[in-house]
């Protein structure tokens, strides 16, 4: 596999990961949600993270991208063998914050059009929005009270993914604001090559 | 690993692939969404499915349990090698179908109360999640017009969790019955034992 052949157009997470992992692809930005944007002819769907593989294979959402990079790298700190516990856990909380924060609660707080054709429902939408985004946040501080990373005693594909997130925090302030351990992780996430790297070469730093 | 030991609550995705891989797993029905569910105890978020392992480790998302149960049948045809583009494609399928279709679509139309506290906004919000569950499953459809399953010749763990969306799309009926290609899954799906075995289980056969 050339992955450096690939035309890949990956989002914030996968750049991160991409560059953790020192992996020779090929990064692409793109527009998102305009018609002429390159992204439809790689995803249908119109959504980054995609990675486009040598013979043409779309692989689609951060639960799998992130594994599948990882894997390139066997032995990486960054990831776990197949069957242990401790991939498992990492897994589980690539699928939590996929699922459950990214796509279930920061969509409808920026994407309420998705939600409801009503645009008098969207000031509702949204303030829900961030009632659920503080819960899912909550069950997350609540797991990194006595632990400085995610899974195990190291940073994981697990704690690259959930920086990001938790730099979006920044943006809701509040309650936000009070969730300390999510504040230490992103401070030492933050400090990491990789990420002031991708950061730089994104333009947000 | 005494997979036996451990209570496993687990949802109905989850079930079949417990009986497909043959592992010897306790299965147990709780109720959701009541305070006194025992799920609760296992699964602070309270909900399914929820894999605790013998050392008490809790393992949730569908993306996370239905490649670690796979993964404890080493060479199972219902799933790939880590590393290579076949698990990276069933990975990205079980993403999608977790994040995109169960999490992101299904929740808002059974669920509209955590995405407006506005009971007025309820029905609109119901209204527009089919648009999006129709819009989601289009993409499979498309995907599956040339093939018989999700990733490859066989069946895999895409096509097993596929298999319970596609049975909940009989209750929503209209443009869903148009989606033929899934129906064809879908009539295979249920002919498989472990299928079977789970449905009269669980009491809906
Ligand atoms: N389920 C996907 C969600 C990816 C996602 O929502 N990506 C956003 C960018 S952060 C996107 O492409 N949005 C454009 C759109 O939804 O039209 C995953 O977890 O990878
Ligand atoms: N992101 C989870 C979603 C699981 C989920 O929504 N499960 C439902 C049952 S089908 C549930 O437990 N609902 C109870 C609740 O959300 O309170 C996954 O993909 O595994």
């Amino acid at each position: 596999m050339n992955l450096n052949q690939c035309p890949v157009l990956v989002d914030h997470n996968t750049h991160i990961a991409v560059r953790e992992l020192d992996l020779p692809i090929q990064i692409e930005k793109v527009a998102l949600r305009t018609p002429d944007s390159p992204i439809h002819q790689i995803n249908p769907l119109g959504r980054v993270p995609a990675l486009q593989l040598d013979d043409g294979t779309l692989i689609t959402e951060n639960s799998a991208i992130l594994p599948y990079l990882a894997d390139q790298v066997p032995g990486t700190p960054l990831f776990a063998a197949a069957g242990t516990t401790e991939r498992a856990q990492i897994q589980s909380w690539l699928g939590y914050l996929s699922a459950e924060i990214h796509t279930a609660t920061f969509r409808p707080l920026n994407r309420p059009e998705r939600y409801s054709a009503a645009e008098t429902a969207h000031p509702g939408i949204r303030a829900q929005a961030q009632v659920q985004i503080l819960k899912a946040f909550e069950h997350i501080e609540q797991h990194l009270t006595d632990r400085q990373w995610l899974v195990g005693e190291r940073y994981t594909l697990a704690d690259a993914y959930l920086g990001v997130f938790s730099n979006w925090l920044l943006r809701l302030g509040g309650p936000f604001n009070e969730l300390h351990a999510i504040g230490r992780l992103r401070e030492q996430w933050r400090e990491r090559p990789a990420v002031q790297q991708a950061l730089k070469a994104e333009g947000l730093l």
